[in-house]
């Protein structure tokens, strides 16, 4: 990998996404590695200019790619649902990104909304799963805007695809030095999908005997992420679920500015995708205003996925560093002085 | 109302569930209200013996109530979902308990897991939906057990339940203060059910002018819970959410030992169902550990809805007078003497 370069497909997006990637790609550039980048003009523009979300062409030439950096998709003036469904969940879908992975990670310096929480108290990795679920995109409607309307939603859940992310996350569990897995579901009321998961839990757990298994219903997960987030290790989910719990866990971690994840496909037969969890915010779009931080924990997550560990934890030292020195005073400084910063300290 | 007794059906249920529903009696009795009460044994007990849930014909005798008070349903011991399914949401459903009523809100003098957190920042009515979505029970497994197993579950909406507990959320809105409602969705992804429910929202508020509308989808929702909860005043939403962010909500307003729920059939055609939102807690059945206030607060919600406003009222400020005296100090109660406490600032 060293060797050659990089090939990284670039979907900057809308609202403030094209600026934290500015700044992720900057932290990349100040490694020094060799790397051929594309830009996608995907998103919110292109839509209203060509009502194209992604077109086969383009996402055949993103397969081409090593690995795929985006910034955030949506805008208010786009229905809802439609860059959403037609752009980032058909590029998670198609490149089979079954693991959604999300740190919720509590770094020294950083201000949580939680009393007496130090960082060791909160140290997670929720493995999501990505593919499956009540995002397949199944459901209906029926007589629409009568009063007999009947809308459907339906979550599809198959036994190889929960079994290939439970396993990517007792793989990630064992790796980790408290070794244990929490499943959160709520298989008191899906009953049917709930039994999946649990079953295969129970199945893989048993090649797994050094790590502590746990469930948790995802509302008293809810819960515990502020009460008790030392309870969890590695926890693997479900793709609503996961959802939810890591908008909550990237707020009791600091906030929705430092959180990271990883679209990843781990059989290599196509590019994943590393993105800040948060979304494109047209509320402070345009005005240097976001924090690039979480773009940049995702390039880590980026290099670590592909091999580039030293780079990788060199990245996320330099985000530690910068987060310590800052000490919650995060307004003081512009997107891209925070991504100065940062690149400084890659660099240096 | 005042002047004939009140038929209260009982079923105290599994764990901590008989000793926290002792208090909530005990309390309502302080009130010298007259009060006929038939106690139902369902639970995990009466499962094991005899392998029943709810047999139609206690259904039947329950349905004769004024009310209904739940303890807790739930135990290890039964696998997961019989009772749940079996008993508690049957009860919902048969009794179209189409409204779940859950108040969230920082009493004076207990402490909350959020820093700089006053009182004032956390009063919220969350109006859950209670009889469709995800909880219809429909859904399945095909080829169950094996490599190819698929498990569905299906989310099931329509105008006519979307519609009913929107009116009732505005009506809520309506009375309050702030005037503010806020739906809670996740129409993104689940752009079916999200529609529904979107433009359901869009076309109650037409008929109430005064009143703020907003939206959030959930994952933001649990976000704002934790570090913007003053965002929020009424929120609607579906079934499943609306378990998620009440169990966070009673975690930030001071722990799910305090959060009262009602299971409202607002037409009057069959009696209503009240509850705490904690489970059976088995790990502290039996050790009077149990901190009934949650109990208490839901027979205020029983007799506001029963129209007994003022004894109503009575018992929320005994909650809350005694809620200032102990100021976080709970553990040196018992579960029998906390309600005696309640109780005889509601009788004196
Ligand atoms: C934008 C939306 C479709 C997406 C999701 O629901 O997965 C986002 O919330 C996320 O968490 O990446
Ligand atoms: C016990 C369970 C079925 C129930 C629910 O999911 O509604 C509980 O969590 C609640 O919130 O009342």
């Amino acid at each position: 990998m060293a060797s050659r370069s990089i090939r990284l497909a670039v979907v900057p997006g809308d609202g403030i996404g094209p600026e934290v990637v500015a700044e992720g790609l900057k932290v990349l550039g100040a490694l020094g590695l060799k790397i051929e980048q594309t830009a996608y003009d995907l998103g919110a523009a292109r839509w209203h200019k060509t009502g194209e979300t992604l077109p086969d062409s383009v996402l055949e030439e993103i397969r081409q790619h090593d690995a795929i950096l985006l910034g955030a998709v949506g805008d208010p003036s786009v229905p809802s649902g439609v860059l959403e469904r037609g752009l980032l969940l058909r590029l998670r879908f198609e490149l089979d990104h079954f693991v959604n992975l999300r740190p919720v990670r509590l770094y020294p310096g950083v201000e949580t909304p939680l009393a007496d929480t130090r960082p060791e108290d909160i140290d997670m990795l929720v493995v999501r799963e990505g593919t499956e679920g009540p995002y397949a995109g199944a459901g209906g409607v029926l007589r629409k805007g009568t009063p007999h309307e009947v809308a459907t939603q339906e979550s599809l859940n198959t036994a190889f695809g929960v079994e290939r992310v439970v396993r990517y996350a007792f793989e990630q569990a064992a790796r980790r030095p408290r070794k244990k897995l929490t499943l959160v579901h709520k298989n008191n009321v899906l009953v049917y999908a709930g039994d999946l998961w649990s079953r295969t839990v129970d199945a893989v757990a048993a090649e797994y005997p050094d790590i502590e298994v746990d469930y948790s219903h995802v509302d008293a997960a809810t819960m515990f992420f502020v009460s008790q987030p030392e309870r969890f290790d590695v926890i693997v989910t479900d793709n609503l679920f996961g959802d939810i719990i890591t908008d909550l866990g990237a707020a009791v971690a600091g906030g929705i500015g430092l959180a990271a994840s990883g679209n990843i496909n781990p059989t290599g037969a196509a590019p994943s995708m590393f993105e800040p969890v948060h979304g494109s915010a047209p509320d402070i779009a345009g005005q240097s205003k976001a924090d690039p931080t979480a773009t940049i924990l995702s390039v880590a997550l980026l290099l670590d996925h592909l091999g580039l560990t030293e780079e990788a934890r060199k990245v996320e030292q330099a985000v530690a560093d910068d987060l310590i020195e800052r000490q919650g005073a995060w307004a003081a400084r512009s997107t891209r002085e925070a991504g100065d910063d940062i690149a400084e300290r890659v660099a240096g």
